[in-house]
């Protein structure tokens, strides 16, 4: 993550933010960005009659992953009833675009960067609830 | 909704829908995009020190009911375990949004319009899901 | 629109929309609620080979009309030239997704749908605009 | 730029471009990206009466700075008119909202780098512009 989003994390109220570890969510954020990233790029990618599912999907995983990344940007309105359901969310689509780009993979690079995106979105929303479990 | 959007979801592949209620389906796309509008307006209405929780929140649900009636206009890559994930994270959110919005209910007609707007929504979803598990 | 939906309006601060026609605003809020609509229908039903530049215009199509609807709905921070820019690109975006939806509209039902939804918001937006430019 | 992403970018099929100045993309869309977070972060710190316009700027700031990003991330439907027209859009808004924030610059920190952020993105998009005229 840039350093100037890392100084205005920094500025965050810690004391809204319920006990989360703020080092998980600057993680968690960063991988959100990048998933949504990565699937805006993959959904446009894709071509063919057989693509039209992961496409779908990966339209799905953009604005799921952009309202999670969005939800962790708001500490004022944070509410942890919500903010874990989301979580569930983005990890459920996650799973799901990551499986279907996965069979894309060897044939499309596309496909191989959303899937690793995926992955790495999904281990960073885990790692995020499990530090709100504990709080 | 209007007459032309009612055509466009008739034409959508039923096969895709794994069971689920399309008028559920149909009337749920209608409270979140409802719920989206409402929640836009008002976030922006929000003025004053007190406020800004109920502008986070609707800042929150704003993004959250677009894109859950964006993942229901998507057929193609319908999910079911993402979808139900998706319709819980919108109820989650639109039961807290409407808490707090109704706190400043009486005092400010945006407030008032945006919790009724909530409430709906979290019926209509909840139904829909009912649906599903049916299915 | 539905009838919540033009209380809300009527609630906006007149003074804020720098004497833009209100009526013509509400229908532009409108044509591009739909277009954001059809387009997200449209982007997904795109099959085939010939069909990824129609997916990806129409994904664009979806979010820009769901920008240019939320900046109008949001009179606190109204600014006329970023306004007018947008409403610009909202209507560059219609005229070049019609134009291509045009080209599958008696094949697909979807595509038909969205270039008159595209019609109807480019309309809306110069509607607007000239109400505008008399203010 | 993270180095997946730029892997990935390097996939973008450089016949659709349309002459643009590909690290010049690159460096827009990042700039665009950190623009959304600043001003999603932004809107969500202000409180009390005087920052409701700013809050609502960063708002619209949010959205327009997303769906340049996503416009620029999808190749195959890629038009110069819509492009340039967003871009146009994104520089107003961009300048509006470095105004505003850089009012209350000094006492809020969230403001002072958003400015910074709309002010680095304006200069980014400027430059994209200034390529795709060279084509």
């Amino acid at each position: 993550m840039d350093s100037m989003m890392m100084d205005m994390m920094k500025t965050m109220p810690a004391d809204k933010m319920m006990g989360m570890d703020m080092m998980a969510m600057q993680e968690c954020i960063e991988a959100c960005s990048m998933t949504a990233m990565a699937a805006t790029m993959c959904a446009d990618s894709d071509m063919g009659m057989d693509m039209a599912k992961c496409s779908s999907m990966c339209m799905n995983m953009m604005d799921v992953a952009t309202t999670t990344m969005r939800m962790m940007m708001r500490p004022m309105g944070m509410d942890m009833m919500s903010m874990r359901a989301m979580l569930m969310a983005c990890m459920e689509m996650g799973k799901a675009c990551s499986a279907e780009c996965m069979m894309h993979a060897e044939m499309d690079e596309h496909c191989r960067m959303c899937a690793k995106a995926c992955d790495a979105m999904v281990m960073a929303c885990e790692k995020l609830m499990n530090s709100m479990a504990m709080a």
